[in-house]
């Protein structure tokens, strides 16, 4: 029996001097520590490039945290992916680009942007060749998980403000062809067949526990903890964290992202986002970046009706665009002072929420000033807010916010209705975006720069394309993980420790 | 000659293997880095413990960015100092206690406070001891850096919503008697002479270039560069890491710190804070948090009267009760969106700012309607939050902010200005609050709570006390810095490596 598993808690991940290691368990070219899609892409193409590959995974089986995705992956450029030319979306290689690079947020990595613009649509064949199923069809709207089967679907603030004004928009989320929200559980299945298929020596149950160093400093093997001891594996070419982010580190996350405390909900993970990818990282002298940045999320719309609400806080003012990604606006919603937040609704456009995102109703009144009123804010103000939004959007204008005109409308058909989007209250799903500092070969990096020999990393155990949440879009996690995992696991099997 | 300072460029700092050193050119106790507030402390209570001590400057004297600054420090409890109760202020422990727990934010430390609150009161009268010249008086209102030798100020937001409501106000920054912005030079000034006094070996234009690591992974000693060579230093309890934060390291503050990118300024420094010795703590494991933190504010008051006045964003709208401290006020501003800030003032308490604050003029009117239009705003936008502030201001209420009565009054007297607090344009000092993870004691932390044995931290290479920007006070850094500087010298002259 392997350990519990106890997120909490922060083992001890002290590197160990590879001249204190008694004798090698095992001996192969790369370690991979975590089966989900960047553990599992890096394995492929390590094995495809020829390299013996140990994949060591905590958890009994294979898919992590990727696995209960929707499944959803961030493509386009190069005139358009099939699924957005079948649906007559043109994509320009350099309008993805400008899209990523302002979705990085201000320390976008410009590099690491390039070569996802340029590779994303070979990348898509790579997904089809490793047998992931997509149709070519196209949901309109602004769906959120559709479990439909159907590929592709807009999935960030593409056609919003600021967004739209620097990168011509464009849907870029592709799913699996999966029913219900399988999606990531399909990806993550195909992916880890291939694995099998190509002689990885998968070992599950095995907590990757300490990175063997040796007399230069180099990553040179990996301990590990399964059937009850320690076992020590040589990786002749290096070690790859792929081990997730940490999600359920409420340690890690005191100390590194405050925003979490405004939150009530369980972060999102397959149950062993604790960390400890970064934290071994971390013990060689990889530098951990961006820390502090969440991917968190509103879950408002759909109904898609409510984007044409507005977003008030306990003052009765406006903050954000609607029209922005959920996501996007959940990080406003946290940078505001106070904890409750509504979402001001009338007759025309109301619908039920969807039920797991935990908005209710907060007031009901003939007027505003009842709404107003019956939430105990100021006099005034909410009032005053929702009378110089309507003056605007009769004209199709926001010149406060500038939300899309096709999403304007006076709410002026009585009842109306404030719906409780309270931090505290509402579902907030979040994950972290704050890792290792590596290249896009996944060779992780001290903070003044230098290579640390034998050390990669991918997936949320790196800091990579998403690293701001207000910039994230639905699909740029497991786009990140599967192609830079790939990059990861061809620049290990290609480089023996003595050349790094 | 030393090597010139590069502080944008980040050096290596990969650790060293004490099996690779050739000779030790020196030997000591404990190696102390950096020369402000924090190292000198260091050094004088590591030699008074008795032992042999080297401390190390890149700079051709003392005083780091201590120096620079007003002299600040924040100091209170059991009862009140000597200032304080002079002053007819009663300061308990706990009040003491309880503000700067809200004021480090949501990871506040609260061993480190508890300690510090206990001990502050203590510590007014050892740093007396050390030669630094305190006056017993006051100064009333709000001033900043006032440079009269006056000793007690009001340094934060004790007095302002939410800090009063938690914990019972009272001024706490205690400035040595000092003419001119010249109190951190002054207490600089009186700490090294401390320090050659006690026989420390002081070695100038001396940079520290990688840590020494023995088998075991204990810091053991230290590769120094100065005089066109580099050197190696044994220190058998131990390295004592006070170099300063990363105000000027661009790269660093681009990966950690993105609200940087708001500001046009310059991060104030003695013209070292390359994140040097967070970078060292980090190559052995050390875990930097809260990176993302700085202490940022805008000098909008004095004068005084303008607190008087309401803040707003470019869409007219309030954010903050504007009688927090400066720092916390600047926070907010940076975390709206826009660029353009206006702080909206009438002929009643208008008076010139401060020219070092580059606050100008953006627009004059004899109505806010005129204002408004001067400023290109919507219509309507800032004559309504006028409106709402005026009619609550006359009757001594702030509902939605709860700016404290004291500072209210309606804005009314034309003609009206607003005055342009733009984030590119004014002036916002800033430094960094993040820093490696210590214990009270010095003790470097890795992020899994292991102490890394022979290494320590104080000052702003560590975080310590002020780690959260909107609760950042003055006079907190320098309290850190002197009060934790010395625990550490302490606890490395007891501790020989072997004990760690």
């Amino acid at each position: 029996m392997s350990e519990a598993p106890s997120p909490q808690r922060s083992a001890s991940t002290r590197p160990r001097p590879a001249s204190g290691i008694p004798r090698w368990d095992a001996e192969c070219d790369v370690v991979v520590v975590g089966f989900g899609a960047a553990g599992a892409s890096a394995a492929i193409e390590a094995a495809n490039a020829g390299a013996k590959v140990i994949l060591v995974e905590v958890a009994s089986g294979s898919g992590g945290t990727s696995a209960m995705a929707g499944g959803d992956i961030y493509m386009g450029g190069n005139g358009g992916t099939e699924a957005q030319r079948a649906n007559g979306f043109h994509d320009t290689t350099e309008d993805f680009f400008r899209y990523m690079m302002m979705a990085g947020g201000p320390d976008a990595d410009e590099e690491r942007v390039r070569l996802y613009a340029e590779g994303a649509h070979a990348h898509f064949q790579w997904l089809k060749d490793q047998g992931v199923p997509y149709r070519n069809t196209y949901i309109p709207g602004k769906p959120v998980m559709p479990g439909t089967g159907d590929c592709l679907i807009l999935s960030g603030s593409e056609y919003a403000w600021p967004f739209k004004e620097s990168a011509r928009p464009c849907p870029r989320g592709h799913l699996p062809e999966a029913i219900g929200e399988t999606g990531g559980f399909m990806l993550l299945d195909k992916l880890a067949k291939r694995v099998h298929a190509l002689g990885v020596d998968v070992r599950f149950q095995t907590r990757a526990r300490a990175l063997v160093v040796d007399e230069a400093n180099r990553v040179c093997g990996l301990v590990v903890y399964a059937d009850g001891e320690e076992k020590a594996i040589r990786a002749r070419h290096g070690v790859i964290l792929c081990a997730g982010g940490f999600a359920l580190n409420e340690d890690m996350l005191r100390q590194y992202a405050p925003i979490r405390q405004r939150l009530a909900n369980d972060g999102l993970s397959g149950g062993y986002d604790d960390g400890s990818g970064i934290r071994l990282g971390m013990s060689v002298g990889g530098a951990a970046i961006h820390m502090d940045e969440l991917f968190v999320t509103l879950p408002f719309y759909p109904p898609e009706s409510h984007v044409k609400g507005i977003l008030v806080n306990d003052k009765g003012a406006r903050f954000i665009n609607e029209d922005a990604y959920g996501g996007r606006v959940a990080h406003f919603i946290a940078s505001q002072i106070g904890d409750r937040f509504f979402l001001l609704v009338d007759d025309a456009i109301f619908q039920q929420p969807s039920p797991y995102a935990k908005i209710e109703i907060a007031a009901v009144g003939s007027t505003w000033e009842e709404v107003e009123r019956e939430l105990g804010l100021s006099e005034g103000s909410l009032v005053s807010t929702v009378e110089v939004y309507n003056r605007h959007a009769a004209k199709g204008e926001d010149p406060l916010f500038h939300k899309d005109a096709s999403w304007l409308k006076p709410l002026d058909e009585p009842p109306f209705a404030a719906l409780a989007c309270h931090l505290k209250q509402a579902y907030y799903p979040f994950f972290t975006l704050g890792g290792l500092r590596v290249r896009p070969s996944g060779e992780v990096l001290t903070i003044d720069g230098d290579v640390i020999p034998g050390l990669y990393a991918a997936g949320r155990t790196a800091c990579g394309l998403p690293r701001w949440g207000k910039g994230y879009s639905s699909g740029m996690s497991l786009g990140d993980c599967t192609f830079f995992g790939r990059m990861a696991g061809r620049k290990a099997a290609a480089t023996p420790i003595a050349d790094a």
